[in-house]
C-alpha cells in the first residue's frame, strides 16, 4: 500500500512524491541512502527471493515507483483517491484476474513502516498461521509505546496465549480517545500496524458481498461506487466482531516515519545536499534540495528542509503542524521525479493581465521519453544544455544537442526523446498554465 | 562613505548589495520601509535642503544607489577597492575639480549607522565648529555602551568642557582591546563614529602632501598607490597627536546595523514576503526574498532569510558567524539591482566537461538599456514574456514582446531597450560563462 499525498513531510514531500519515495534513510555502514519503498522491499525480497510484490499506488506515484524499483514489482495504479478499502480490492482483483490462486496467502502491509528484519520474521508467522488456518484473517500487532489516539487498537481474547502461533482477537477498536488508549493497553491491546494476511480466496469471496458482479464487469469501471472507507473499517472490525481475527504480535522496534520528529531520529547523517553549518547546532537536521546553500548557525533541535516547493525551518516537536499549513500554502509541486526524468521549476511568474511564464530545468534519462502531444493554451521554448536526444515536431523528427533551441507554438505536435542524458530548459508562457491543456497521441519511435 | 562587500548580513547583502541597501526599516507609521541610505539622506535633506551629498562608491553600487536615490547625490566611484583614506581623498578631488572653494565645510559620514534626529544635530555641531575654526578637525564622539573592540576610542582633553562646542581631542586610539577600552571608557574617551568634519581647502592641502602632483595628473590614475588605510589611521591619528582635532560629543541612540542581531532589533515586521507561521515563534524574523514559501513552526530568536544567494536560519545572538562562514561559500551573486533593472540567477548548472548554463529572470524599467555588446564565450537565448522593448542585433533594430524568442549566437552585436517594463527568461551556455566575457560598445538609441 503506497498512498498519501504526503504534506506531512512538506517541503520534500508534495503530490508527486509521498514521503516513501524520500531517499533519506540508511542502507549498509556507509553514507549511502534509501527510500521508505526501497527499504521494505529489500527487506521482503531477502526473505522471500520469489514472492511477487504488488503496489498499489496513486496514478502521480507510478513514475516514482518505476525509477526506485525498476521491474521489481508489479503496480496497480487507483482510477482515483479512495480509502484502503478500495485499493485492497483492486490489487486482489488483479491477482485473481492473473490467475493467482485461491489458496495463495496474501499480505497486506503499508510500506512506510519502518522496523527491522525482526519486522519480516513476523510477517512470516502471520504467513504460517494463515497457512495453518488458524484464523482466516491474521493481524500484526505491535506492541504500544504510548497511548496514541491515531491508531487501531487489537484487544486478543484474554487466556489464549499459545507459543509461536496467533492469537484470537476479541476485539478491534478503530482510533480511541487516550483515556480508551490507556484502557486498552492495560487489558493487553496492541496496535494494528496495517499489515494483514489472509487467503485471496477468502478476500475475492468478500469482494462478491461488497460488489456483486465484480468479476464479469471489473472493478477499475466501479471504483468509486466503492464504499470509501479503510480496510480497518471495511473488513477487519466486521471480522473480528464475527469472532474471525487472529494477531501475531510484534514486540520489536517499529515506527511511523510519518513526521519530521520521527524521521529525522532515523537518519544517519545531521546534513543532505549544499549545506554549511558552524557546527554549532544540536539535534538539528538540515535537508537541502535546492542548488543554493543553507547555512545554518547554532539552532537545537530544529528541522531545516528546503526543496523547490518551498523552504521550511520548525521545532521538531511541533513538526506536525507542518500538514495544515502546507494544505494552505496549496499550489503545484515543483519538483517532480517522473519515468522518462526529473523536472524542476526554477521560476513561475504571473503579471497582471493573468498572462503566467513558468520556467523548468527537465532532465531525461537515456532512451527516457516525452509522449507526442500538443498545447493548445501555452507556447513553449526549449533550451537543449547537455547530451543528444531527437525530437518530433508536427512530424519531422530531428537530432537535438547542446545550444540547440526549439520554439514549439500553441497547438504544434511535439515528442522528444533522449540518446544520451539529456538536460534543457523550457520556458512555458501562455494565459494558462494547467497541467491539464495536453493533449497526447500514439508515436512510434 | 558606501562601502563593504556585505557578507555580514548574508544571503540578503552580496558583492554587489551591501547591507544599507536593504528596503527594511520602518518609515513613518506605516507598513513601507526604506533602506539606510534612503533613510540617510532623507534625514541630511531635512536639515540641509541645499547641501550637496556625495557618495563614494563602488562601481558594484552604482545602479543601486542611482535606483534607490536617483539624482538626488551625487556619487564618486571607486576606480578599485582601497581602505576609506583613499575613498575620502576622492570624493574631496572630485569636489576640488568642480569649483567648490576651500572654505566649503565637509562632512564625511558612514551611510549605515542608525541614529534619530539628534544625530543630525551633533552634525551641525560638528559644521558649526569647523565654521568657527575651532579645530581643522572636527570627530563626533559616541557615547559607549560597552567596552567594544571593534571600535575607535577618542579620549578628550581633561578639564576642557565647554558648553555647545568642540572638546580638544587628546588622544586618539584605533581598536584597542577590551581592557583597554574599559581604561580608556573610565577616562571618558568616546566611540569615534566615523563622522569628520572639515574645510575641503584644509583636506586638499594635506592631499598635497600625500600624492605630490594629483591636481595635475588626477587622483584616479594613481588610485592603487594611495596607502591602502582607513582615513582613521591617515589622517585622524596623526592629527589628533599634533593636537588638531575636536570632537562633538554625541550621547544619543547609535547603532552600526550591521549584524542580523542589530537590524533585526529595529524592524517593526517580523515576517517579510513570502511566510507562513503558526504564529508561535518568539522573537523570530523571517525575511524571504524568494518566491517559494518559508514555513517557520516554533523557534526562538532565530533570523530565517532566503534570497537567489541562499538560505540563513541563525540563531541572532550567533549571526555575527554569518560574515566567515558567507566567505566560504564565495561564488557570484544571484540577485542584482541594476540602472536598467534587476535580474536574478534562477538556475546554474556545470557539465562533467566544463559546459555551463546560467538561467536568469531579468526586468528592465521603462527606458531602461542594456548597452550594445557581445559575448564570444557565451549563446544567449532571450524568451520574453511580458512587456515592449527594442532589440539591436547586428545593427538591425526591431519590437519585441510577449512570446518573442531571440537566439543570440557568439560574438553577436545585441543591445535591449525597455518600452514599458520588460521581462524575459535569459539562458545563457557555453564553456566560459564569465562576468568578463563582455565587450561593450557605444549605440544611439
Amino acid at each position: 500500500m503506497s498512498g498519501g499525498s504526503g504534506t506531512r513531510l512538506w517541503p520534500l514531500s508534495n503530490e508527486a512524491r509521498s514521503k516513501q519515495f524520500l531517499r533519506l534513510l540508511p542502507v549498509g555502514d556507509g553514507d549511502g541512502c534509501e527510500s521508505m519503498i526501497q527499504r521494505v522491499t529489500r527487506q521482503l525480497r531477502s526473505r522471500w527471493p520469489s514472492a511477487e510484490t504488488v503496489m498499489a499506488i496513486s496514478g502521480a506515484q507510478r513514475d516514482a515507483v518505476t525509477t526506485q524499483l525498476g521491474d521489481t514489482v508489479r503496480t496497480v495504479c487507483e482510477p482515483s483517491r479512495r480509502h484502503t478499502m478500495a485499493a485492497v480490492c483492486l490489487a486482489c482483483e488483479d491477482m485473481w484476474r492473473r490467475g493467482v490462486p485461491d489458496d495463495e496467502t496474501v499480505l497486506v502491509m503499508p510500506c512506510d513502516a519502518w522496523a527491522g528484519m525482526d519486522y519480516v520474521d513476523a510477517l512470516a508467522a502471520m504467513v504460517a498461521a494463515v497457512d495453518r488456518g488458524e484464523a482466516p484473517l491474521v493481524l500484526m500487532g505491535i506492541r504500544p509505546t504510548y497511548p496514541s489516539a491515531k491508531y487501531g487498537y487489537i484487544l486478543p481474547a484474554s487466556g489464549t496465549e499459545r507459543d509461536g502461533g496467533a492469537v484470537p482477537v476479541e476485539a478491534f477498536a478503530e482510533r480511541p480517545d487516550v483515556p480508551e488508549a490507556e484502557y486498552l493497553i492495560s487489558c493487553g491491546a496492541m496496535w494494528n500496524g496495517g499489515v494483514f494476511a489472509f487467503r485471496l480466496g477468502w478476500m475475492t469471496a468478500r469482494m462478491d458481498t461488497l460488489s456483486p458482479g465484480w468479476r464479469e464487469e471489473g472493478l477499475r469501471d466501479r471504483y468509486d461506487s466503492l464504499p470509501d472507507i479503510s480496510f480497518d473499517a471495511g473488513v477487519v472490525t466486521p471480522v473480528a466482531e464475527a469472532g474471525g481475527a487472529a494477531m501475531i504480535p510484534f514486540e520489536g522496534a517499529w515506527k511511523d516515519l510519518g513526521t519530521w520528529l520521527t524521521l529525522t531520529d532515523e537518519l544517519r547523517r545531521e546534513t543532505y545536499g549544499n549545506v554549511v553549518t558552524d557546527g554549532s547546532g544540536e539535534g538539528t537536521h538540515v535537508i537541502n534540495e535546492l542548488d543554493i546553500p543553507v547555512m545554518v548557525i547554532g539552532t537545537r533541535d530544529l528541522v531545516v528542509a528546503a526543496s523547490p516547493d518551498g523552504i521550511l525551518v520548525s521545532e521538531k516537536s511541533k513538526s506536525e503542524r507542518v500538514k495544515s499549513l502546507a494544505r494552505a500554502i496549496g499550489g503545484r509541486p515543483m519538483y517532480e521525479e517522473r519515468r522518462w526524468g526529473t523536472y524542476k521549476v526554477i521560476d513561475s511568474v504571473r503579471f497582471g493581465d493573468g498572462f503566467c511564464a513558468l520556467t523548468k530545468q527537465l532532465t531525461l534519462h537515456p532512451g527516457g521519453a516525452i509522449s507526442y502531444q500538443r498545447h493548445n493554451c501555452r507556447e513553449e521554448v526549449w533550451t537543449f544544455i547537455d547530451g543528444e536526444g531527437e525530437i518530433v515536431l508536427d512530424g519531422e523528427r530531428r537530432r537535438v544537442g547542446r545550444g540547440d533551441v526549439v520554439v514549439i507554438g500553441r497547438g504544434r505536435m511535439h515528442a522528444l526523446r533522449a540518446v544520451t542524458t539529456l538536460t534543457f530548459i523550457e520556458v512555458q508562457n501562455g494565459t494558462n498554465l494547467v497541467e491539464e491543456d495536453i493533449e497526447r497521441f500514439p508515436y512510434e519511435w
